[in-house]
């Protein structure tokens, strides 16, 4: 008899940012006058550089004549953008991957929701706790994590590591063995970062238990300091237990343009197979090629022009960070992150509950935040502010904030 | 221990258009000063209509400047795109389909691989034989289709619908009763088509015992007999039964630009559940929507500007079609579709094997075909060739065909 896949079933409730943007819209829909500002989505909003609009134009332009059109592009990607993505995001930081080891994509959500399912149904994933939805979400699609606890907010089979001011916001190695490893830093959603030791006493373990890292790198362009590394290959022996997911979204500014990439080195073996074959089946067989506008977009942005363009924009955000740390610091708020990450991780006053100052930010001071239960019980009592306001906005939110 | 997805393993070689692409470029490298000329994989080779070329360029423009700037896109797909489908493919044909009910996803190829998740892991798949690759492949990595028997080129859990010449490649309905039927008309890679009662009778079985229809329209644009129709809806009693995927590959050139859309009824329940909850979910998890700019080029796909224009590269490539099927009828060649179809069927000459023909046309005639038993056992002893090729390059394949 015909049967929905009923993993499927087992979610709770909706997806967290679908449930924030309906609750927003309510709010807006009864009260139509009032001006919500978000520090909610991490959306961004300044926009594209000009020299990624210069190629997008002409890469449309090659699409109108005939000797310049292009169809189905090579399923894996463009070998001009896969060069690019190994000279600009690894070769030139002394890592070792090659062209061929990137697999470009219409971006990291679909890559993170879609990595696990080249490994088997019974394997065991560790995440941080708060997480982002996708790596567990997915992983329930898949039938991998057991049943939920409605009190407790967990997954029976799923390993959690907490994240706590206590730790830093920085996991630490779990008792039980993982098989599969999602590590995200900077971190979303606490904005915290490890270090270059701290990052190598995680591929240090994977190797020494045969974990797989599934390594989430979407906002390295906002780190600032010199210890915190941009890509997991910088530790040493990452290419035999790391994949690591790059994301155009944020240090572009791609999020409606969708690009991404992953990395799967082809050292990473697992009982004797290559990963890198598996997941060349599976773009193969279930995916069709980025377009090709938009790989011509993401090659613009290695360009020395597009770059320098891109440090500014960059920089117009992480000012909002400061802006926010400094702002809610002096009124008194508890907060980490927004140093080497566009996330400020906000403790709410009070012990309040994080869905209640949601409510009371939305409705009191019109603003718009995450709230952090909604990443994992270990995110209760806080909530999450973005960098990826307007300058303005940003602002305004803070002295809306201050003043309640 | 950590293992992979042991179902990838079973996968018997790669993927055929990336054997083809192999074959040919060992083949090109070798003689270097050949014209190979392509009849083979079914990409377009005309540019990209004017209307779309202008609104892709509006769009570029619009992300140029923050007040324009389009950040993440709704999950589903931009409402004015979601309208236009519903519009355009379906109401103006008489066919209830809402435009919430329309999932805009970045291509056909990713949709048909990826909706077999939102079903148990023990449901039983039926396709067509032969049959577009990816249905079976994406079962089989997800472990529903038992084992392969390499010796006669089938999975031991899935049911196939023979299409021969007996039955002019139309499949009958089946002994065993299927759970999720995949069918796709006009055909690849028959290029057979299903009048309005003859699909009448599939939606009738398929309502009768409780099966899912998903049904592949993306060459519904090559249709120009009246009672072949444009999609499942026109039959009635869709709506409980069939799951609809929509291309803009072949109707308007789509293949290097990506969109594609999928209708899931809401009427459609399996155990008291929508399918459209699950495929919203998926997406919401999964997917993080298509490119604004891919998204405003299919919008104007429907304007009457473009259609018309889009109606001129059709007829461009049905010409090619004839060309093909009177060149190569006239040299005693038996074959078929090409008419409501994009594909003509060729047989083999005295009963020559496909992969045989294949070489035996790349190297005596240069010419690139597809391999009928690449699509299963009962392609063998047949060719496919598109219509997609330049008018030029489809003259001098056939004439070099014609004189062997």
């Amino acid at each position: 008899m015909l049967k929905l896949n009923d993993n499927y079933l087992k979610l709770p409730g909706s997806y967290l940012f679908s449930t924030i943007a309906n609750k927003v819209a309510e709010y807006k829909a009864a009260n139509p006058d009032r001006n919500v500002v978000s520090l909610g989505i991490g959306d961004v909003t300044q926009p594209l550089a000009p020299a990624i609009i210069d190629a997008m134009h002409k890469a449309v332009d090659e699409m109108a004549a005939r000797e310049t059109f292009r169809g189905y592009a090579p399923d894996l990607g463009y070998d001009f953008l896969r060069k690019a993505i190994s000279e600009g995001d690894y070769v030139s930081r002394g890592c070792d991957i090659a062209a061929d080891e990137i697999f470009v994509s219409d971006g990291a959500k679909c890559d993170s929701g879609n990595i696990q399912e080249i490994f088997s149904d019974d394997c065991r994933i560790a995440v941080c706790d708060p997480v982002y939805p996708v790596y567990v979400d997915s992983n329930v699609m898949a039938g991998r994590t057991g049943e939920y606890d409605p009190e407790g907010g967990l997954w029976s089979n799923v390993i959690y590591m907490p994240c706590l001011e206590e730790n830093d916001f920085v996991p630490e190695l779990p008792d039980e063995k993982p098989d599969l490893i999602y590590l995200c830093f900077p971190n979303n959603p606490t904005g915290s970062v490890l270090t270059k030791d701290q990052l190598q006493v995680w591929v240090d373990y994977a190797n020494s238990v045969g974990a797989v890292i599934i390594y989430d790198a979407a906002y390295e362009a906002y780190i600032s300091n010199d210890d915190v590394p941009h890509t997991i290959y910088e530790c040493s022996g990452a290419r035999t237990c790391a994949i690591e997911l790059r994301s155009f979204s944020k240090n572009a500014g791609f999020t409606g343009v969708r690009l991404g990439a992953t990395v799967v080195p082809k050292d990473l073996e697992v009982g004797g197979v290559k990963a890198h074959a598996l997941w060349a089946r599976r773009h193969g067989t279930k995916y069709n090629g980025a377009p090709y506008i938009i790989q011509r977009a993401g090659e613009a942005v290695y360009t020395p022009e597009c770059r320098a363009q891109l440090k500014e924009q960059i920089d117009y955000y992480m000012n909002n960070a400061e802006i926010i740390r400094e702002g809610l610091t002096s009124a008194g708020y508890d907060l980490s992150g927004g140093v080497d990450a566009p996330y400020i991780w906000l403790k709410t006053p009070d012990g309040i509950e994080s869905w209640a100052f949601f409510d009371l930010l939305l409705k009191n001071a019109n603003v718009i935040t995450t709230p952090g239960s909604g990443f994992g019980p270990s995110g209760e009592g806080f909530v999450r502010l973005t960098a990826f306001g307007t300058h303005e906005d940003t602002e305004e939110a803070v002295r809306r904030i201050t003043s309640l």
